[in-house]
């Protein structure tokens, strides 16, 4: 008999791939201007590190290197914000409501129940565990969900089309894999490109004629700062003015988190929205194996219900994420590199 | 096509089980002795909720009830002291090292990678998270682990025996189910009820002679207040000089978390120790699903790495728990209930 499971004794994990080969070699040897200047540069983290911008980000145009300074003048935006804002808000670190202590009713909530003003709205751990407890709810071992390649990390120059999802589909059944979805990842990570209408729309009538689910996780889309041209799934179906009680509704899902955004994968914040209410009764339940600290759900309810801190915030991440953008390109450009 | 998961589309939770419905029934009519005298006792629910004695667990020796005050009074000892203890270390609620700031490293801090140190443990976000990626980790779906019954809630006079596990393992295996261990809550959730050393002999020859898994849930072992009889699992191997190569060694995986404790359900901090390295790597990529915010990790940390508070704090808690039971037993006993 085996004595482990075949997850557990597997290594599936791809722990060996190219990607954390990389990030192993990034931590032997990290680039440093001044002290490791033949060092790695990892290229390839979807980290929120936009902050403090003059000084932060800068080209050293000589044998190899595009470089980011020491990370202790990296500062991500909000944290930088949240800082002050806090500064501002003692009571919320300090676990206070009204100046009076909330610790104990903290420490004994447990969110078993989700929220009921949001229906359509689950709250976990963090996208990962969100992406984890969809699938559950949608498919069983053995059964597929058609993923865009390359994805993680991808190329810029790549767009969805009718023949790719027909030909992924079409081999997926010579596999004997029941398509039960597509899931994309829009905007992309680490990319920030975004998928226009078209490639929406295309998703949404193969869904429609394969009747399969489509989940988009949408982690980074409080971050596009290029274009107007994001597009939520949700926006795209709404456009398209399907009748609300088209089956197609209840197989659009979605996943968001507040680690890229906002640049807090630390507080392991992230969530499902999804039209089936089965889909959230299920996710619900299951949400017991990765529920969000109340401590954390204080901290970030208080700061995010704060519209004013929000607003300048979204605004603020843009504009530094379009100079950081410019001065990248314009880096490479020089070096030689289009 | 079936479009969502038997997982989702089934009803397993048990929300409909006499638990489960008990719970709603209370929370519709719930007791007050002056408000709602007539009210629903909640006696099923294993939660800390440990200080102010005097005052708060009083029995009504009346119609047909015991109750528990307002629960405006009710005050889980842990939180009586932590909140002491945080007023006197104000730069641990503040996310404070030396009087600077650490907001931004928690922010970006992710325990993916685990923890070097502790080369058997494995953190994630609470017990259930804990048990599920055990389970990931010992099982194929299909298989099966043996749970005494009665369990939650259970009844006191309640012991493993020889015969029970030899009845159960044949009755799976009639059902053709390939058993791969047994699990334990030791003590007992929510009875605080141990297993004796004689019954823990019996769980290891059992796992030895059939070459299974002992799942050893201990998320009480720091309540127990009535005797000196708590015993772990790891414990009651250790004593039997079993040699630290024998490979029963790595089928022993133990699960805790400060929920029940420490009282701190909310925060969701949850563990698997185990000594099997396959399983402790594999669940350590799992704990991906479901981490610990690192505000909470930091904040516990410091709490608990506080000799002088934590000891005090498990002596005081026993103490108290001790009274609370003899007033419990006092009461029920005055009423006719032995």
């Amino acid at each position: 008999m085996q004595m482990l499971s075949k997850k557990a004794a597997c290594d599936s994990h791809g722990q060996d791939s190219s990607y954390f080969l990389g990030w192993q070699e990034y931590e032997k040897n990290p680039y440093h201007e001044v002290q490791n200047p033949n060092g790695i540069i990892q290229m390839g983290l979807a980290e929120n590190q936009v902050g403090k911008l003059s000084g932060i980000l800068f080209f050293v145009l000589a044998i190899r290197t595009i470089s980011y300074s020491d990370s202790s003048c990296s500062f991500p935006l909000i944290l930088l914000n949240a800082e002050s804002w806090l500064a501002d808000n003692p009571d919320v670190l300090g676990l206070k409501r009204d100046g009076k202590s909330v610790f104990k009713e903290l420490a004994l909530f447990q969110d078993y129940r989700g929220m009921p003003t949001f229906k359509n709205l689950v709250l976990v751990a963090g996208s990962t565990s969100a992406n984890e407890s969809l699938m559950f709810c949608l498919a069983e071992p053995g059964e597929a969900f058609l993923l865009p390649t390359p994805y993680y990390p991808g190329s810029n120059d790549f767009k969805i089309t009718g023949r790719a999802l027909e030909d992924a589909y079409e081999q997926a059944k010579k596999l004997n894999l029941n398509v039960k979805g597509v899931l994309v990842t829009n905007p992309s990570n680490p990319l920030g490109t975004t998928m226009d209408r078209d490639e929406l729309n295309l998703l949404i009538d193969f869904a429609i004629t394969k009747k399969i689910h489509i989940v988009s996780d949408e982690i980074y889309s409080g971050t596009v700062f290029d274009s107007t041209s994001f597009l939520s799934i949700i926006e795209a179906v709404t456009d398209r003015n399907i009748d609300d009680t088209h089956e197609l509704w209840n197989r659009i899902h979605m996943v968001y988190s507040l680690s890229k955004d906002l640049g807090l994968p630390g507080f392991r914040v992230g969530m499902i929205y999804s039209n089936d209410e089965t889909v959230v009764a299920a996710a619900t339940k299951m949400s017991s194996f990765g529920l969000v600290s109340s401590q954390t759900q204080f901290l970030l309810t208080n700061m995010l219900s704060d519209k004013k801190f929000t607003s300048k915030y979204i605004e603020e991440n843009r504009k530094r994420l379009k100079s950081r953008k410019e001065m990248l390109v314009s880096g490479l450009s020089g070096a030689g590199i289009e």
